[in-house]
């Protein structure tokens, strides 16, 4: 089986950090390969960064397709362009979020998401919207972190995102932490360990859903809201989209 | 006071049609500039038409803060990277289907949304969820209308339109029906008149909601969620989405 | 076009002052009215005033529609009687609340509302509900002011009502902040100017509004709820209000 | 212990048959008195008649609050004034709709109404909103019959209320009809004994409410949104509203 | 009319002082029969707790439907097994957190939930939804207190409920506060009176709603989902429990 | 890795099924151990029945803990005592219905619950709900088939079941269909090559997930509403269940 894992922005040390991690979790015959794009923003901080960088998550989903390979998986907190990578794909499609999201449901009564800037703790809780996952999801907490510092060996974002999941297990009532950002996923365990706590990395949930879904022969609807996107002509930058 | 429209699909006719509409019902001294992007899909009817339109908006978006634009209007049913392109303008930016909403809620108790392909109808859904006007939503129905077919003058489109609006009137105890196409708005009053039953079209409601939000001096907010995209490096593709 | 301005209570000072900041936003050709009716309460501080003060509404509404006003604005926070007088009346009617919590849900994400007692932050929040703009209500705010101290030049109402907006500015994360009484419409801008972030007085929002709907050519619905009344005799002191 | 019966039309027939049922339902101790407004409509079908009982009611509020009645009963299905009455009350206050939906969600899973003209099934869902009982109402339907046909013996009312509650038994999945009109108090029995659902009529179910929140010493809360509307004058017809 | 209520705990001083309680508030003619069940916990404290009651609880439905009993009441907070027993029963069936919750909504805008332990909280929260009332329940707040410490006569109890209840009444902006165990029920009327707020005892509330139902006539709906249950084995410790 | 999967009838047949089917998705390490519990209901079609039914299935839980097993999934659609179970458990436990729901939100928009008998839909709509899956469930549908008809090898019930999906299917507006009954298990994969749509089996979905989330070190939280029981002594029949 193989699982691609797109990175939808193109800093490669996180690219890389994603696919590490993601290797460890899966089973004997599952292959992980984690991408960027060729195309797209440098980290994702805003609507603005989700919007360009769909163009080349839907690249990079075009060539999975061609390629075989059985399911995706997006990993950026705010899952972008989950729905549209789900009508180009045949298998299934996972957000991180979402997947975060999901398993925190299944093992308490509630959730908080430790997340880096505070303009994105808004784009968190929709998508805790749209899952179904707001009545599990307690507070949606920014570290005040840019997404690239946590590729800054010596920054001080691990202590900062400690002591911010320490007060979400002290003052939240959850009985876990989800970490709400892609970077996150090789401090997950140490933050366990430190605290305590089940600390919830949405790239391996998702992953291990991921495969869950191909190994029982499910994948995306094509009867309806998914179906394949309409054969029909792109102009200018985009126009290798056009679908044959 | 300038305001832009932005067709998000690459089709000239349609936006000519959408420009002329909207010249007719703003102010003496309110100028619109109605454009299709240099890129992207020749019409929206999926997840995936919509976000490879987005970065034309956001393209078209600049140019028109270069421009010293007002206002924007965003002139397709889905509302295509609204919040994208709310973050990249200094002053108010309207999609129309949040335009014929509001609108639809303030002179009666429900609508329903006439809309093009069956495919599109969760989209809407989701949009009057977003919009906190789900609940005077009673209906979405299709007409099985592909978008370009309202631009086919011999076409049977706009009796295919009238039916299904008959339909909504008869069964859906509404108030009002919108029109769930930007490519539609010139159809809006003909249906009003064959029917009897308040018909919206989102694009002028846009217009004027746009006008009057400037007019009363309201900007989009920038201290949250919507403030400008932080500075960053784009690649390939999109390098020239990086702000200064 | 003429759009009459109902101020539901029956203090004069605050009609003129609610005319006066309307006749400011209008268009050349737009004429206001602004009245108070002929009986009810001296302010609207609980649902017993907001009760008593709709058949005064209704009176003008009577009056207005043998003048041939085009739209009305009823000119309170609560918008008592709203969906009476759409029965009672052709064009559109709206509620002040109603067009303040509509804008600030297209210029942000969030608004919180400062009003003047603490007994009427129920209804606010009831309105909201009723609005589908719930989901961008951050907070409903008291003064703790009575209604007619906002009337009083030598009050300290305009620094109370600065304080509480900038503690909502502050804490509540919001891209607005709603005037929760139209005895609050002068001092708008100068709050904005103070604080630095988007003030919206629902009086100057309801009539560009109705300004807009009228415009468009949409009236309220009369195929549903909003239908005349019936005609039917009332009794006693409300005998003038039967409809032939 | 007194409880006061407010029919909020001046309909005397229907006033005196509502205190008929209600009085067979109460406790040996307990006087019921039953009374129509000195004002208002003749029958209640729209959101203009509701606004145009509620002074009525409110003077019988007062008359009642003199003359040390314990607990009010409003008997007209749209619940008017019904916040307003509570403010003005120091007992409790209970709508019939409340009454009705209450007892309805004790007893099983869902329940649809029953009631007299299509336009006002809006306000009952409206009323099923507020009190929280939305989620066991299926459906409310219209029996497209006048209120006053309630009261003419000759009418085909009963008839045709039977057979909406029967298809409502039948295609539903309710496991009570609640009767959406005081008029119909007196037809409860019957119609449960001809179709062998339970029926339920919120006179009496509100009744009985009221006694036992007077039997427990449960008041209206004064502390808070309901407490004693503030002493100010009223104008015009309204000038005996005004509170010392 | 004879009315049973369970004490779905085997403590039998709570069960006594219940009885007591319920004694006090009913009608002349009304029989109460305060029971606990043959097997079961001690306390209940915790979903596991909570789901090995029902047996017993289920036990005493049967003992009082050969006995003729006209209703029942369970008289623990979480409301084990209510809809259980309404299967089995053919009158009402009321839990305590139902009663006290739609009493509360019946007397102000809003109240709070004063329980014992922390971890129960989300079943109160739970309950609210499920009957609805989660629109009017502000807070539920734990005393850290556990069941059994209220039978103790020595313990702090009384003062520290009466602490937590003091700090609802001056926080969360509620009318009345709904305590949240059975074994309060006695303390009601001194938390009333030292608070001067409403309080809201289930036990009582559901008693007299019990006594009501039945007054009118009104039984638990056997058309749908609480028809009795149907004829089957079970087996070991549980074959009694198998229906003729 | 030891997943025990509780079937909480009695009846060994379904749960040799059950085992069989289990067995065949997981991974090489896991191991897979069906049980039925030692006390009872035959099979579980009302809300008594799964009542009935949690005692046993605590009793598994017991017997499980002291065997080290890791996770659990509960194999009956009502997912009865899953919360006790929890608060029972080291590891996750997963409901059938939990699993077949939250795997239908991750590959369509929206799916249908087939199940047994239409007195169990409402659960199935509560469990919807509780788990945030409500958005996404479009229909719960009845074949009116009695659960043990299921282990009738002559019987009806698979075209009977064939036909309501198929209505489902062809209705709904659904990308998959949910089986709604454990005892369904086996018949997967045929329905899908039947029908041609996705349809989904909470049996192998919730093993997937339960080896998912022990693979990943995920366990159900212990610091809140689920933490382990406290010690108490239990009476009766149920002596047993006390906690050391």
């Amino acid at each position: 089986m193989k699982i691609k894992i797109i990175n939808p922005n193109t800093t490669w040390s996180m690219t890389r950090k994603i696919g590490h991690c993601a290797s460890q979790v899966v089973a004997a015959g599952t292959e992980i390969v984690a991408v960027s794009p060729a195309m797209g923003p440098a980290s994702i901080e805003s609507h603005y960064d989700e919007a360009l960088s769909v163009p080349g998550i839907l690249d990079e989903i075009r060539l999975g397709e061609e390629a075989g390979v059985d399911a995706y998986v997006i990993a950026c907190f705010g899952d972008p362009g989950l729905y549209a990578a789900r009508e180009a794909a045949r298998g299934p499609v996972i957000g991180i979020a979402e997947a975060a999201m999901h398993a925190a449901s299944l093992i308490g009564s509630g959730f908080s998401v430790v997340t880096t800037l505070e303009r994105t703790c808004g784009i968190a809780w929709h998508l805790a919207e749209m899952y179904g996952m707001q009545r599990f999801c307690r507070k949606v907490r920014a570290c005040k972190l840019n997404v690239l510092e946590l590729e800054h060996s010596g920054s001080d974002a691990y202590r900062i995102i400690v002591e911010e999941c320490r007060q979400a297990m002290e003052q939240d009532k959850v009985d876990s932490i989800v970490l709400g950002c892609a970077g996150m996923t090789d401090l997950c365990k140490a933050i366990e360990d430190e605290l305590g706590i089940a600390v919830i990395d949405g790239v391996t949930v998702a992953v291990k859903l991921a495969e869950s879904l191909v190994h029982l022969g499910l994948k995306t609807g094509k009867r309806g809201d998914l179906a394949y996107p309409l054969s029909k002509p792109y102009s200018g930058l985009l126009e290798n989209f056009s679908r044959g």
